[in-house]
């Protein structure tokens, strides 16, 4: 059950601290320290003021704070030594079931990383892919000690940030979810292509995985968008529109194997918090996509 | 070495039956009985000649004539015991290197068929991707006999035209070659994308092989078509232009995951003969793609 | 001020037809045949009873009834002596202030027609523009009497199914309006282009004029739909968009004379009740449009 | 007749400067000057050793050498005292019909202009629509003295070059013609559109003239590019494409007032010596364009 922004307003300082337990890592202290900022007019204002706490300590605090953090897909985790939201977070990602090999190579890329830099890497999980966080992991390793430090604290913003939403009620929630909505248009009768089957993947580098499946309604969208209601995995998609059965079924095309049949679109997602909205117009002999509104 | 249309016009009729050996299955008579209809004007009315030789006999000697055929991918195929021309059409296609499972799916095939229709599958594999003769010896099979005997008949022509065309020089040669061209428009800058790098792919139902590759010229075309000179394999392809290293290069995009990036565009082919130009315009953000010409 | 649907299912005869008086015109007798199937659940089933009154009378009858319809632009608007609801019909159209030689193109039509069918040419004015109105003109002289009668009494629905709606309040109101929309996106940068002028026209055969200007907002839409709530005139249309200062605004281009400056999109509108959305897809070098949703 | 570049190359240098005469407006220098620089490989390094000369003399003969030119549409145009190639020039932008409102503009802003620089405005108008030359007029008003020297040496080189592609014959001539062209897909067929009728407008701020009309042919292609072996005027233009017919013609619509009907693709051309490539892909219910190339 979600706590209210009023509670968390009214309550006091022990119990506004328990509240918020757990919602930075093994860090209590977050909250005491915003506690004298209260009242807040809106969640993201609560947001901003522990990550202020955060920001304004000293580098070797933030050091230290940051190291609290478990390893991404390490030990901690086939171990069960860590905290429950991070044990979700990271299973979402299938970070609990990786095979022997990539199991490996997280170690590897935990070993090095923790020997660079001294602090375990963080990263928001759940506004990423799981090929993009391995991308990140390898870029990220190419910092310096301060822009990566500043990298940390920027992820430890998007995982409490979203922590935060999960757990509290109120005026003002920071923004974090994303949309992916899509449409298709017929330009060969002039209206919306309604009964189209769309497939939305998301692309690994060794693998592909089919997140959802829809039909156009009679106006030529799915009745709800692809994704919603979540951050947008930064990540590499491909949308599947089955536009030859679709004009197959309006007796447009009999050909057994027609120009256009089974149309890809593939596209990636840099802005977890954006909105993605990715039209297909076509004919059966044409089509164009691109980034819309 | 060819021979030319000007020799057969002027041999005895043993030497034009000799220089015409094995263009026709197993049925020296088929030249034999166009030798009255000399001279020819074209190569192409030659094949006239020849075809009409055999829709002229009657329907029990044409079942006779499409009997001598091998089977696709069969026994004789491995046995050795097939006519050289054939050879090399099967194995282009690779139907001498099918697995021990592929080989039951053909004999199962071929079995049924020659059950329902007492005499061997024909088809101008050149014409064919392996998908494709599956799809066709699956669609015929519906076929009822009459409708079985045109067909193939008709496959006949596309086989020994394109013998013909191997072998005679001279006016007037039938079309026996597709074109499969591309091209890249980049109307983010207004010009030709010059340097992107373009694979083909064949797209069958378990597997995908590239083809060929190519990169754009400064008209924003690669040097040659895809593909020229012969039939286009009915079949299902994948273009996949690399449009975000394009726009990387160009210094437009600097996104580690840019919202394109490889581009996959799926298309059928299903006029052997014809020409297919699928050219690619694209900024970062938008393509679109259509047959063309 | 309008009547209340729930007041014409519970009036008197006399109330119930004083309260419909000069919907059709001089034909008091249509509002008393329908005042037997009352109650009416909808507005629109209201206007079906009335027109099935119409329907139901001898042809002889319906010829009467059309000839109590004034003459379009003809000498009874010129006298002052039609009805007020046609009056304000024709005005919308301009019909009222017609240069001399219109007043002849339309007294000599008017003219013919009453010669060839012996009643006026009727046509719902309120979902025409003044060339389609005399396309209309002309196309119908050429129908025999059968097809025109049905074709003037269509009209006289169309003319009095949205009196009705400017009277009635109720459920289910007939649908009256179409709607014309339009979006602009912009593929250079992938995002809706906002700030966009857009200009909307009418293209007659002689002379265009404007009918309004918008601005786009930051969803690259203007803040309302171009047309709305009324029926959209048949007739061509011109959509201007203003994208060279768009993209000289965004510091795209400084060209003083840019590939694509001042884009003009023409098409014809000929369902008064659709909804036609024309978005407008475009970079410096590119752009295409479509009917969309 | 045209002198060759090997006459050039091998006359005295007497025969030389005459053969030159008129090229460089009142300046047999020029040509006497580059006389020292034969042999020329090419005609275009012939003229840029006329123009070197020009660039290499003092800033004050410079300006004495540019006063030498006719006033544009001047008293001197109507008054017979120009020289035949400027005559020519200036007739071919009806400069020499002008009406007495633009005579009188035209008068204005060389008045303006002789009193801000002391030298008369020169600009090549082979390469320029009329509106192009009035906007250049007034734009190159707000210039110093400086720039706008080097604006007339500028044209005085392009119209220099275009004289001498006229008179000399041999290798290497200087690009002076651009090429406009187009092109009609159809994607509702799949197919070039042959037999769509386009016109070709030029677009001025007062007025629009009709340049040229073609029909497509099988290729969808007009047999010829719309502008060709000349400079393209800088310009606004309006391709008409009549695609409305095309489609009725094919069957394919049959209203009388179908959403697309007639057309219009505006655009600028800025580059005199560019190729403009400006393609159509249409159905029905949609089109785009695009420089292509």
């Amino acid at each position: 059950m979600k706590v209210s922004l009023e509670a968390l307003n009214t309550s006091e300082k022990a119990e506004f601290t328990r509240l918020l337990d757990g919602l930075f890592e093994a860090a209590p202290w977050v909250a005491e320290k915003s506690f004298s900022s209260r009242p807040f007019a809106t969640v993201a204002s609560l947001h901003d003021a522990m990550m202020a706490a955060v920001r304004g300590r000293p580098r070797l605090d933030q050091i230290a704070f940051v190291s609290c953090h478990p390893d991404l897909a390490g030990k901690a985790a086939r171990a069960g030594a860590m905290a429950a939201a991070s044990v979700a977070e990271q299973a979402g990602l299938g970070l609990d079931q990786l095979s022997d090999d990539e199991f490996r190579r997280f170690e590897g890329l935990n070993s090095d990383y923790r020997q660079k830099f001294g602090f375990p890497f963080v990263i928001c999980v759940r506004r990423q892919t799981r090929d993009a966080v391995l991308d990140a992991f390898e870029r990220r390793l190419r910092n310096d000690v301060d822009a990566e430090l500043a990298a940390a604290l920027e992820e430890i913003g998007h995982i409490t940030r979203l922590r935060l939403v999960d757990r509290v009620d109120g005026a003002g929630a920071p923004v974090v979810a994303g949309r992916l909505s899509t449409h298709v248009l017929d330009t060969y009768h002039g209206r919306p292509a309604a009964g189209v089957t769309i497939e939305l993947f998301e692309v690994g580098q060794s693998a592909r995985a089919l997140l959802t499946q829809a039909v156009t309604n009679r106006d030529g969208r799915p009745e709800r968008p692809l994704i919603v209601d979540r951050p947008l995995r930064i990540g590499t998609y491909e949308l599947v529109f089955h536009v030859g059965d679709y004009f197959r079924n309006s007796g447009v095309t009999r050909d057994a194997r027609p120009f256009l049949d089974v149309v890809p679109v593939r596209f990636g997602i840099s802005e977890p918090e954006g909105h993605y909205h990715v039209p297909l117009v076509a004919t059966p002999w044409s089509y164009s996509i691109y980034r819309g509104s």
